[in-house]
């Protein structure tokens, strides 16, 4: 996902269908576990979108879900799922062979590394995005690795896979930070890390995330598998043969 | 989705890739609610695919969800998301007037038509298909209407909305039944049914949909929803201006 780039989305968010966009992100969420859970349910089959806030209502439900063991089973069990389909379905062209063309993509923010602990501070996403914290945040390239994640991430590279990382990081002011997290997490041998340049500022994530894909695909890449934690990063084109889901109902992307 | 027109489905699953799709719908799933709802959720997210049944270990967690209320709220939470959204983002371009192009798409099975009772005795699920056991239900017509969406289904064509059914459903054998079954449940004033026939035979729902949704688009209506049960009635061109899932873990359409 783009989380620093998101200042620019809500932007046109706001120039744009905002008063549109707030009412639908205003669903009326009772206080209680089950409607929270069928307002998570929504948020990750993409029926919620261009929410801008959790709703207040599901703050502990969130925090619960986040920190008490449900979100750390259902991201197990996505990368089951991407466990199996790399084991049975996909077919490397040219396993382990450094001219290989079988490519992976990951994206960063809550896939690679996990904001909770920023997210935390501000009431699990209840509170509006607020893009000079989560700057902050990441300028000082502390955000843990999400294991699971790091240990598909070292699976991928031992395979033989052209690991891509693209994120709506600002490079600009966040490449610096970045490159550091990842490495200080153990994020090695990634083929290319793309990060938000001033040419893709404005532009959503879908559309910035799109145009480094055909990139890879002109180059003669094939996107084998697509992992994020927004929607916004596995639509568009050149999705990936599969795309991949991991939970997250703190913050949305456009 | 298109249950009937599944035995043609899996009939290719099983000329084609079947060893690794039987792999890949296996994970290892615990005999805890927690674990099913993992499972649950990797399903609504499109994580989980191709997969025959339901885990056996979640026979009871899945017939508690369809029928112990949580089903029920999570399928009030897409509706409000489709109210929203229809509410504040669509713009009729001729609101109730005959010739509008403002087109909705719905599927049938498990979105119009509720084939819970069916399921019941199938365990949820957890028995594999049978084409022969669905069509001897599909043709009595007894399938009561999904209460939502047929609230949904008034609500669209009062507004001025085209709304055309699509369905998997074999036209030859079950075109009969379906109608009478759409009617007496409350569903009168919709554009068209599609239903699968000899030319579509052997398709994927993906491809059989797709190009029904095409031929809608060249006839000049503009798709502002499509809502269904199964991923294969959302994926595919001219998907709409909107998708929405609706919950169903009890089966798979690929």
């Amino acid at each position: 996902m783009g989380i620093a780039a998101a200042a620019w989305m809500w932007l046109m968010v706001a120039v744009g269908s905002l008063a549109s966009r707030l009412c639908s992100s205003s669903p009326t969420i009772n206080n209680s576990s089950s409607s929270c859970l069928s307002w998570r349910l929504a948020v990750e089959a993409n029926n919620a979108r261009a929410w801008r806030t959790v709703p207040p209502t599901c703050h502990d439900y969130v925090g619960s879900y986040m920190t008490g063991g449900q979100y750390q089973r259902d991201l197990d069990m996505v990368v089951q799922q991407i466990t199996a389909y790399i084991t049975t379905e996909v077919q490397l062209s040219n396993n382990n062979n450094s001219a290989s063309l079988d490519a992976w993509i990951l994206d960063v923010d809550d896939t690679c590394l996990s904001n909770v602990l920023y997210y935390r501070r501000k009431r699990f996403g209840c509170d509006p995005y607020d893009p000079t914290g989560f700057k902050s945040w990441a300028v000082k390239g502390a955000s843990p690795a999400v294991p699971e994640i790091r240990t598909l991430f070292r699976k991928l590279v031992t395979a033989g896979f052209k690991v891509f990382l693209i994120t709506g990081r600002d490079g600009d002011s966040l490449a610096h930070s970045t490159i550091q997290n990842l490495h200080t997490q153990g994020y090695s041998g990634y083929q290319r890390l793309f990060m938000r340049n001033s040419s893709y500022k404005g532009q959503s994530a879908v559309a910035f995330k799109s145009e480094i894909r055909k990139q890879l695909v002109g180059e003669g890449y094939k996107i084998w598998g697509n992992v994020g934690d927004q929607w916004s990063d596995l639509a568009g084109d050149c999705a990936g043969e599969r795309t991949f889901k991991i939970p997250n109902p703190m913050y949305f992307v456009p």
